[in-house]
């Protein structure tokens, strides 16, 4: 599973040689460094005017490592969608901060999902979660300013040609028609039975509406045509689908140590999940074959978008 | 305490007589009506895409009625600003969405400072608080939803030169260098002794920051020259700290069934308030006080601003 860039021997400034093959987790880590010194520039930049105590709990899970999925998926689809002469260049600033501002939502739902009065959880990407640490009143404060970062720094620091469309498709996937809503769905489909549809409507809603809008965040950033714009959307929303069943495989199949959260939490809960409504095997095959739909969506596209082909199977082939 | 606007009788479409003159409650009335109405409208576009019980929630926090008084200090800076030619028109889409989205952020900040975890209130605009009849996990996710939506309809449906310049704005007062920093310290000044420069402080950031912006806000909205923005914005400071301090006066001086909220409060959490610190008197002194420096703010400014006038007045002598 390795991305071959292209025929030239140039390095850009990202670090990417043009010809150089990169391994899915060596891109996933070259892109989460590179975000992750994009937020520390952000928040830097806020911190003199925030209480000390609110910039440690905030700093505490937007930096706390984590896969970096989203931002990664933005930047390379902005890499698939980017004109050829500018692949030398670094990811443009825009570009950056829609990975950066995705993950900022991210981190804020993973904080207020973690809530006692949510999910209840006590560990999440290896430590204790942010209400352990700094008390329920602080985690509900983190989150809700992670969010208002998050447009904040899109509205500050892209192209004010873009800013809107980034910032209206972000509000969007993370809102109540989005995330949050299928959050809603999550806890109200608890110990009752679902259909495989209405469960697929949560996982669309919940985890599909972001993964989806990284790929279209990073599409809009690079000026991409809307046929591109389309053939992303439709990869992301396969690919979307098919990680959350192999989430909820690796619920079952893991250990807390491996995924560094709790496990077998889902079937605690009452949740409704794929290996529960369709059994192991038949989740298995679901998540394949929603993956080969979300590689097909990108057949008009060249290998450009070999990082987004590749990283889409890593995400089904994953044990984390 | 009577608004005159001007010398015709011309009647705008949205209900002001250009020589009518306004009472501050008929004002609010009226500016409230008019942003609810645009509310209705903003989440209605929504709605069949949102789980209708997150429907409900929000409905029931954000239309729960509420003083408005955000939104008509929008659409009174608006009116100060904007080109006399342009009175008799209602005001724009821009300023009218700049309304609703602070008052989407204002019923955010209610319904989390209302949960158990932050101030645990059961009263709120003379209702059970959102947590009490939806329960706590549905509260959190209602205020996020109100969040992202007051981004969404600004990036969506605000004049695309200056959605920007409004969204960074809001976004920056409610978040941790404002609204949500205000509320980290306030809940880490209880029970300990502080200045009356440290209050002052708090103060600024919990509620002076999100009033301010809301004279920006219409400032902005009307293309106000940078004189005009700067007049609003100091403004907006001191009469947000009127603001505050009488809010403090009021939690001791009045009864839950005045307020529709619970009372003394404050002095049950061990919170700083003006009165605690310098006592009522000269509580009610430095109120005046505000007021006046607020009032000689707007010096410059015509008497379209006199609606902005009356309101400072109004919200310094206000008895609930």
């Amino acid at each position: 599973m390795r991305v071959r860039a292209n025929a030239s021997k140039s390095k850009d400034e990202g670090g990417r040689m043009k010809d150089e093959t990169f391994s899915v987790p060596a891109l996933l880590q070259q892109h989460g460094e590179t975000v992750t010194q994009h937020l520390k520039t952000m928040l830097a930049r806020h911190a003199s005017e925030v209480p000390p105590r609110l910039v440690e709990a905030i700093e505490y899970s937007v930096l706390a490592g984590g896969k970096r999925l989203r931002p990664t998926l933005v930047l390379e689809s902005f890499r698939a969608c980017a004109p050829p002469s500018t692949l030398d260049s670094p990811p443009s600033t825009s570009a950056l901060t829609a990975a950066a501002a995705i993950e900022l939502v991210h981190t804020f739902s993973l904080v207020h999902d973690d809530l006692p009065a949510m999910d209840d959880d006590d560990l999440r990407r290896g430590r204790p979660t942010n209400h352990k640490v700094f008390g329920e009143a602080m985690a509900i404060l983190a989150g809700d300013a992670m969010i208002t970062l998050a447009f904040e720094i899109l509205a500050a620091e892209c192209e004010p040609a873009i800013a809107t469309a980034l910032i209206r498709e972000l509000a969007h996937s993370s809102g109540p028609a989005g995330m949050i809503g299928g959050q809603v769905l999550d806890m109200a489909g608890e110990n009752q039975p679902l259909s495989v549809e209405q469960l697929k409507q949560i996982h669309r809603m919940k985890t599909g509406a972001l993964l989806t809008t990284s790929c279209r965040l990073g599409a809009i950033a690079a000026g991409a045509a809307s046929t591109q714009v389309s053939a992303l959307t439709e990869f992301g929303a396969h690919m979307g689908l098919a990680f959350q069943i192999v989430d909820d495989i690796l619920d079952v199949t893991s250990t807390p140590q491996q995924l560094g959260k709790g496990t077998n939490k889902d079937a605690d809960r009452g949740k409704n999940t794929y290996p529960r409504l369709i059994g192991l095997e038949s989740s298995r095959n679901e998540a394949q074959r929603q993956l080969q739909i979300a590689i097909d969506a990108l057949k008009q596209m060249d290998s450009q978008a070999d990082g987004l082909r590749n990283l889409a199977r890593f995400i089904v082939d994953r044990q984390t």
